[in-house]
């Protein structure tokens, strides 16, 4: 069974979409709950309708269309993502995957042709978790991982909370959750990073999303004057926290598993130019798919750290602000999508996410995959984030011939 | 010749010059040319009157207290320093060196003697620099280093011009500058910093005042997302600043001239955990006694900056905020003050001042030399700033012995 993705169709989709909450550069801004948001939810449910889909929105928000099948006993095969945006969004991430898998219901029509196992399209609340923490909300909800209860009690930095901001923009609807486990989960998503633009290729074949360790480090050593203090008497916390700086630069190449590392915080007190430092503040961004060579280049890190500011006679703080394990997708629905790629001919590429995703989420429960095409220069979370036409439509049609495969698959 | 410092005295001293400008914690606040200065030169003005001391204050507000010698034709021995403070100034810095020459005045005066040469005691104007540019001025303008209106015409953050605010309270006199060039000049001072009073040193003999030499990196890169950009493709502005930073600390060792060097601010945009920075600032402070030293320190630092900046596809923007050569004092005043500092019988130490002070301004001009004696904890520029009793008298005796001797000096 196959049907073809009418590549002007979905761009006419997403030009739609991004009309609304759009703002200055082409981006958009709907974040999770706004009215923006629910405006998008709208469009989208009679988007559905339009397309013979039965809707259902459940207590966060979810909206799921489902496109019958020939055996509607059978679990359904999933499609999506999410509509909502950070504060200053583009117009693919998300939307492209809940889009695209519109575009294949659409193309199902257009070819007359019905599937054993339904197709439901969801557009999962709150992933970007850019106004109400956690990220991934929905599909987490969705799933059993999170109570809709606890979900909505989040508070935004005004105070607000997620289920009031949700039930005044009229976001929320009395589907249950959990909802029902699917027989498999596809996404299509940009990739929110260069690999692919920079390498020169079509797709990506996402096998596994990095786990994340963030740590906040804070150093105390003492405030001298740069001029009559001897460098053998300093207790220098910069020193201290540049070194470190340093040091996780290096850290990727001693472990394996496809490791980054990142400092996008550094602080020093009292920031003066001839004061040696009293204080530091920094943040350390490790990333890899393989949990244990993440945990051990943590401590290892953490045994260098102390070391250092030991050394200096520098005091060490250490907070952990997040950890997630990472996450591998199931190696037979990669391998199938990794097929699925290759037959078009174009070049691919097997790669990680290092970011999160609503398939990491679905992928607990259900067999679930990814594919990626190229964001142009790498944009992600940018008004300016652009992928070629030729990408969107290419990436679609992969999405769709996989899901109408495992739509034909047996109980 | 010899008189005997009265410590008890000299401290009394200290203490009601502390109650004028008094802020909390001990310490003072007499910024240049505020009311509390021009309060505080009054009450040293009508103190060397007390001790039979002729007063002038020049076109900048240096005040002059002069007690007559034998032959008033011969150049006096000047001793000597500022009241000046910073803002959260302590009580000792500047004030012990003019303070401890009126003790040496009137240790004279008790012994009855009188020498050669007179021996005036100067109170230099505006030497912290705190709120107008730059500091030493009122040496400066003293020795015919700047113009009395060149100076006066420097504006503070609030844009009042110091000629405005010297006037306003009072500050200003109608001695000409420059002033008479002295036999030589003697300055007692706080070390501002931790060698005398770490390594238990009663003394401290000025050899030299370290060059210094600031400048500001600016480092441009590219902001990436932290989990999706590999590090091979990464352009990252803090990376290079932290590396620098980690190297700056190296440097010292590499080179002659007893150097310091500290990263005292940096700072990286857009300052987010997860982001790679796109620019990074910083401040390179360099410090040693030996120009060459200095120089070649600061050229290779920026070679090597500029080729860890390259090899990460950073621009690199170099400011250079302020560039002092060192000063030698005069070797045989130097030994003179050894010598002194020796028949005390107390432990000394020859040292060079990684700080500013007036007497490296008049040893342009005049032989010059100082003395240091132990600041508790190094502590400087801060109120809690502490000088044990016992050291104060010491250093101004030396202070007193140096003087006379120089004071017999024949033309």
């Amino acid at each position: 069974m196959r049907a073809a993705i009418d590549t002007e169709r979905l761009l006419g989709s997403l030009d739609m979409l991004a009309q609304i909450g759009a703002i200055d550069g082409g981006g958009c801004c709907r974040l999770a709950y706004s009215d923006e948001d629910a405006t998008g939810r709208r469009w989208l449910a009679s988007r559905m309708r339009m397309l013979d889909m039965e809707v259902r929105v459940d207590a966060v928000g979810n909206v799921i269309g489902r496109f019958a099948g020939r055996d509607d006993r059978l679990p359904a095969v999933m499609l999506g993502s999410h509509i909502d945006t950070v504060r200053t969004g583009g117009r693919y991430d998300g939307n492209l995957g809940v889009l695209a898998g519109l575009e294949v219901v659409a193309a199902l029509r257009d070819s007359g042709l019905r599937p054993l196992r339904a197709i439901e399209v969801g557009a999962f609340a709150n992933e970007e978790g850019a106004r109400f923490a956690p990220d991934m909300m929905g599909s987490l909800v969705y799933i059993g991982g999170l109570s809709a209860e606890d979900a909505l009690a989040a508070v935004d930095v005004d105070g607000v909370r997620a289920g009031d901001a949700a039930q005044a923009s009229g976001c929320l609807g009395d589907a249950a959750t959990p909802g029902p486990v699917p027989h498999a989960f596809l996404e299509l998503h940009i990739e929110q990073g260069p690999i692919l633009d920079r390498e020169g290729f079509d797709l990506g074949v996402v096998e596994a999303v990095q786990g994340i360790c963030w740590q906040r480090y804070r150093f105390g050593g003492v405030s001298n004057h740069a001029g009559t203090t001897p460098m053998s008497m300093r207790q220098d916390a910069g020193y201290v926290a540049m070194r470190v700086g340093a040091l996780v630069r290096e850290l990727p190449a001693r472990y394996p598993g496809q490791m980054v590392a990142t400092v996008g915080v550094l602080r020093l007190q009292p920031e003066l130019v001839n004061v040696v430092p009293r204080r530091a503040e920094m943040t350390i961004d490790l990333r890899n798919v393989d949990r244990e060579a993440l945990l051990a280049a943590r401590d290892d890190l953490d045994a260098e750290i102390r070391a250092i500011a030991a050394a200096e006679g520098v005091t060490v703080e250490r907070e952990s602000m997040a950890f997630f394990d990472p996450f591998d997708f199931d190696p037979g629905i990669v391998e199938r999508v990794a097929h699925h790629c290759a037959a078009t001919g174009r070049r691919v590429r097997r790669m990680v996410s290092g970011a999160g995703h609503d398939a990491q989420i679905l992928g607990r429960v259900a067999k679930a995959a990814m594919v990626f095409v190229p964001s142009v220069g790498g944009l992600s979370h940018n008004v300016r984030e652009h992928t070629a036409a030729e990408h969107l439509g290419l990436g679609a049609q992969v999405i769709c011939d996989v899901a109408l495969e495992l739509a034909e698959e047996p109980a």
